[in-house]
């Protein structure tokens, strides 16, 4: 007999059962897990416990802490992810200002933590305390004219290639997975792929200092969307950790849902908004166990990033994103040579971004500009109005004032920053560094919609007679808020580019504390969403989930179509019948051909081949070892003996060897569909139960059977002969 | 042949389809819906559109129509929700208004409405200002002394016990389904069940006046959970305008699963809120389409309600819930009398609620008081500090105070009010009249988290040198907030009596504009969720769902145990075999027989009784009406005729009568599992894909049926068996 010790059961009910899943092994990479095979693993794992905990106090403390260790990986993912967090913060204060200059008491202090202790009162003069030193004041003691200008630029030209080429050396050489945002990896990921290496310690670290690098190095992209991915390394990490987690792909993959959470609350400071992105975008099966978890782990993380930096440059920390178009970039030759492609835009950004100074500045420090009101004291180019000289009314409540010429002037500016943004975007995204899209979009957004603010309040304070305006723009009333149109057009914009709308929402009022604007900016995520939609139903994750070809299986996605499991499963009519094993008629030798002879995952078993009767289903990566070891260690077993898969062997001619018994790699619950179900049905089936392969049977005889891969196959190619479908969902 | 005609098919591939969904009556009351098979239904019909579409203008107008027929019942719902939401606010207002007095100079205005255009400048003097007569003024002409006071008195418990006996009457004459708060209801409707009126007209209208009427009364209970009821009888009412959802079960529980969202959206003033309760704790199928829809509907449900009731009463309009204590309630004798029952309980409250100015006034006035911080200007008893005569400070951080004789007496008056309003909650929840809990839990859990904050300022006032102290609250800081305590505490004990987290703790910042308190509330939602939990993980729905005995499937529940589907299959070892029709060899006699003598809803069909090879599954309420359909109108049916479910009749003898085809109503695509299957597995495929009944085969042979009944009772039994195992989840 096969050694079938570890897993022989407790209860009566497990002894017929003879361990139908048994622990063999894991998945090999850029294969699929079975879900219900995996939450059949944990549950008999728990029985164990359980039954165990009744025997001895020590059995008892030990379920305990099983029960508990849920919580516990969710306080060290929060713990560690909002301390990462913390320290990438400040990192990234540190080397954007080094671009610009340096601290002579502490080279290590950013600009603001230099002037910190400087007794200079207002902000302007504290911008220019002695202790901080630009790099002309300190090369060429010139803190003004042309030569201290350009010094000063080639020097943030070189800091930022610098930058640059350290992170996409290290990615390259290091870690190539640490590339892009990570999400729709980690969408992948989640849905039951194993890819691996792609949440392992080396992605985690160089993922870290690389995101530090080009976030300082000044690019045009955004550290949410890394953050989410070096959460779930997090995640990884501390799960290999307990048996509970390390052993099972789908409770892993449950940890993981939480850890996505935990990165968007510590990227936003947004706890609430991170559970629901993990909810609304990333995760595939998110029960509410795992919802409470996440919800604890973001608040752990996020409490932990407000301990670390206290201070929070801004509330307005930042998010995710990734890829624009990578499918214009797939095919540039540059693509071929990632690290001159990574310098080429580092450069031309660094160029042409320093002259602006809405895009020399960091493109968060921006978004917060363009977000907030012009209150009485600020300073700022884009609130520089005209006056009234009479006005005595109280700081806060400013009525609509006609345009200075500072506002002229920064509206220039942000138009042509609003093209090089848009431009220079394009190219960042699919470049081989760390890289998220939600900052860049969020700016875009907010640019245009700061002007479009900026417009509007001219023409109502201009023309407040006009009937749009008439009813509720009274002269010398505030009525036109241009902070507010920035904030609805980061919205809409990062609506229309990931399609998110609750989360989306949630996020934007966690980040500004706006409560009171949650009607426009509901309106503007349900209207970016339908306008989006009708260019097309993929959000970017999933366009660059179909892009890599990665076999994910869209819960969006509705099949409408009529075919039929028959139209879908193999053999398709013509083709080389099923290869199948029989219950007890098959030699060792025939197996091991048919294993030789086909890569197919598994082999269904049937009665025999006459009656087509089908009782279960045998693993390849279970059939092997168990063959190969029962003809080591089994005496008797030889290439001519009968395998068998039922409870008592065949009835065999006197003389004939030994039979080897495998019921144990049979898995007698085998998913079956009729040849009549609707694929509709199916394709439901395959994506609440995260099945791998589905039976087709007809009247109890086995016809063929369906991959994971067939269904997105075929779901392809309806959905290309058919693309107008998709607009009447 | 059977007319057959209605659902011809367009496409090639539905040729040999044979039409296995016919559009056959709808389900029966207290029945399960079967969601593969709505599903499939709506699939046809849209295929079926789609494909008309091509051949005129006029049909692909009719398809976009339908297809944005979806937005038009959401914009419906909101519209009506917001409406009635609206209405009802302000007739609570002047009802309860009309229990003291009343406005001289039009009786329809409540209190505020009545002194809005006095003159008097202060608030104290506004309220009594001389349009507003109480009644004791208007019948007596005293406002003062002990006559006025025990006039007032009664006239206060006369018009409650008005209101409570109009409430119970209009609902136990018109509509006895509008009593409770309807959530754990709308809960089962929303996992399949059809109850049949539950959200009917007349619902709608009586649950809507006697909210009205049982709010003004003054009695312990809340108007939200009701509301979340109105809002889905709104949905009912609108999906039945639409043959898209009037015609199909699972599309309609979609339109409800939005309307139950704008129905939160409306109760609290929380739209994002509103979405995340349907999803976390209502909805049973919730696609990503539904949130989107959800998110509209509660954005113009709050929309809508803002504009009918600009003033907003309080922004803490409130919430939902129900029962608290059915399993006591239920056998008490006085629930027999419901009138009387309703009438003490009002006499009860009122009496004992006037002279206790917490109990007097309403409860959400009361929360309001209670969250509240004690600025300068605040005249309640509960700011009743002793005010340092040099203090100098700014307006809005008063530093820790000792606490005045006001505080003192209020502290009582808050103790009694609590024991109070403990008490007589557990009493008004299970009477005949609408009621929520979610109001009657907050303001329990204010009134002690306000007590608990009070305590904890006068501590740290006078012993600001102990450690816990020591290093934040130094003497002069306003360091403890006691309505932050209160808004905690009212987070935590709705927590707590009603499991939910994410959508709690949004809910509460979208009540509070709280946003900095987001981790005090986050640490109080899963705190009270463990602490609860560990006495019993049913939240206040589960509990009422049980104990009515709805065939709910909890998502919630896990299923650990190790049973297999051998194990709960009927027929079970012993009883008779289980009722099957064969495909070509039974009688119409032979098989309205079987139907007579069972109850069974449908019955598998086999190829033959030895055989035992399934074929497919024919419904009872689509076969007696095909069979009397063919006896009355197809020639040559009679008694003896043989049915048939084969594409080609069965060869018979020469002499006998024409055979009955009856293919049309056979399901070729039964759902199926193996015996071997465990259970766990089963309830994942029961909850998730929502079935009614599956068959239990072995090596292709059907051996019995397990239907979503044995799998609650199963759950059940094993849950008492091993009450200890729901620990380790």
């Amino acid at each position: 007999m096969v050694n079938a010790g570890a897993m022989s059961g407790s209860g009566n009910l497990m002894d017929f059962l003879d361990e139908p899943f048994p622990d063999v092994g894991t998945y090999e990479d850029f294969h699929t897990i079975d879900w219900l095979r995996e939450k059949s693993r944990d549950t008999d794992r728990h029985r164990k416990i359980t039954s165990k905990s009744k025997e001895s106090i020590w059995e008892f403390i030990k379920s305990l802490l099983d029960a508990w260790s849920g919580w516990a990986v969710m306080l060290l993912i929060g713990l560690l992810a909002g301390t990462l967090a913390g320290v990438i913060d400040l990192a990234v204060d540190w080397m954007t200002d080094l671009k610009e200059g340096i601290c002579l008491s502490a080279f290590w202090y950013s600009h603001e933590q230099c002037c910190w202790t400087s007794n200079e009162t207002t902000f302007e003069d504290r911008d220019k305390c002695p202790l901080w030193q630009k790099w002309s004041e300190l090369l060429v003691k010139q803190s003004e004219g042309a030569s201290a200008y350009i010094l000063n630029y080639l020097m943030y030209i070189l800091w930022a290639l610098l930058f640059a080429f350290l992170a996409v050396s290290l990615v390259r050489v290091f870690a190539p997975y640490a590339c892009g945002s990570g999400i729709p990896e980690i969408k992948t990921i989640l849905s039951g792929f194993i890819i691996r290496g792609y949440l392992g310690k080396w992605t985690l670290l160089i993922k870290t200092v690389t995101l530090v690098l080009v976030v300082s190095s000044g690019l045009s992209l955004g550290k949410e969307g890394p953050l989410v991915h070096v959460a779930c390394c997090c995640g990884n990490f501390f799960s290999s950790l307990f048996s509970k987690y390390s052993k099972n792909e789908g409770k892993r993959r449950e940890v993981l849902s939480a850890a996505a959470a935990a990165g968007v609350s510590v990227a936003f400071g947004a706890p609430i908004g991170g559970v629901l992105f993990s909810l609304e975008e990333v995760s595939y099966y998110f029960p509410l166990k795992t919802l409470w978890r996440s919800f604890f782990a973001a608040l752990v993380a996020a409490f932990t990033l407000r301990s670390i930096n206290p201070f929070g440059n801004s509330r307005l920390v930042l998010f995710y994103v990734e890829y624009h178009t990578p499918w214009r970039r797939k095919t540039t030759k540059l693509g071929k040579y990632p690290v001159l492609e990574v310098i080429a835009v580092t450069a031309i950004t660094a160029i042409v971004a320093y002259p602006n100074p809405y895009t020399r500045r960091s493109t968060s420090e921006l978004i917060s500009e363009l977000f907030n009101d012009c209150g009485a004291l600020e300073s700022s180019q884009l609130c520089d109005y005209i006056n009234d000289p009479n006005m005595t009314r109280p700081v806060d409540d400013i009525p609509d004032r006609p345009a200075g010429v500072g506002v002229y002037t920064a509206m220039w500016q942000l138009a042509l920053a609003l093209i090089f943004k848009i431009v220079i975007t394009i190219f960042t995204f699919g470049m081989k560094i760390p890289s998220g899209l939600f900052i860049p979009s969020m700016a875009v957004g907010a640019m245009a919609g700061r002007m479009v603010g900026i417009g509007v309040e001219q023409l109502a304070y201009h023309h407040h007679d006009w009937i749009i305006f008439r009813n509720w723009c009274r002269p010398g009333a505030d009525c036109v808020t241009p902070g507010l149109y920035a904030m609805v057009g980061a919205a809409a914009c990062l609506g229309g580019v990931t399609r998110m709308t609750v989360s989306l929402v949630v996020i934007m009022f966690e980040l500004t504390g706006g409560l009171e604007y949650i009607v426009p900016l509901m309106a503007a995520a349900v209207t970016s969403k339908w306008v989006a939609d009708a260019f097309g139903k993929e959000g970017i994750y999933e366009a660059h989930i179909h892009l890599n070809g990665y076999p994910f299986l869209d819960v969006k996605d509705e099949f409408t179509h009529r075919t039929l499991a028959t139209d879908v499963m193999r053999p398709r009519r013509g083709e080389p019948p099923l290869s199948v094993l029989t219950q007890g008629s098959m030699t060792v030798e025939d197996v091991e051909t048919l294993i030789k002879e086909t890569d197919y995952n598994g082999f269904p078993v049937v009665v025999s081949r006459d009656s087509e009767r089908l009782i279960g289903f045998a693993q390849r990566r279970e059939l092997i070892p168990a063959i190969k070891n029962a003809r080591q260690r089994q005496e008797g077993i030889v290439s001519d003996s009968v395998m068998y898969f039922t409870e008592e062997p065949p009835e065999l001619p006197a003389n004939s060897p030994q039979p080897l018994k495998l019921r144990r790699v049979l898995n007698l619950s085998p998913f079956t569909v009729t040849d009549h179900t609707p694929m509709e049905t199916v394709v439901d089936i395959f994506r609440k139960l995260g099945l791998r392969q589905c039976l087709v049977t007809r009247s109890g005889r086995l016809l063929g059977i369906i991959t994971k891969k067939d269904v997105l196959r075929h779901m392809a190619q309806m959905a290309n002969q058919d693309p107008e479908s998709i607009m009447f969902n």
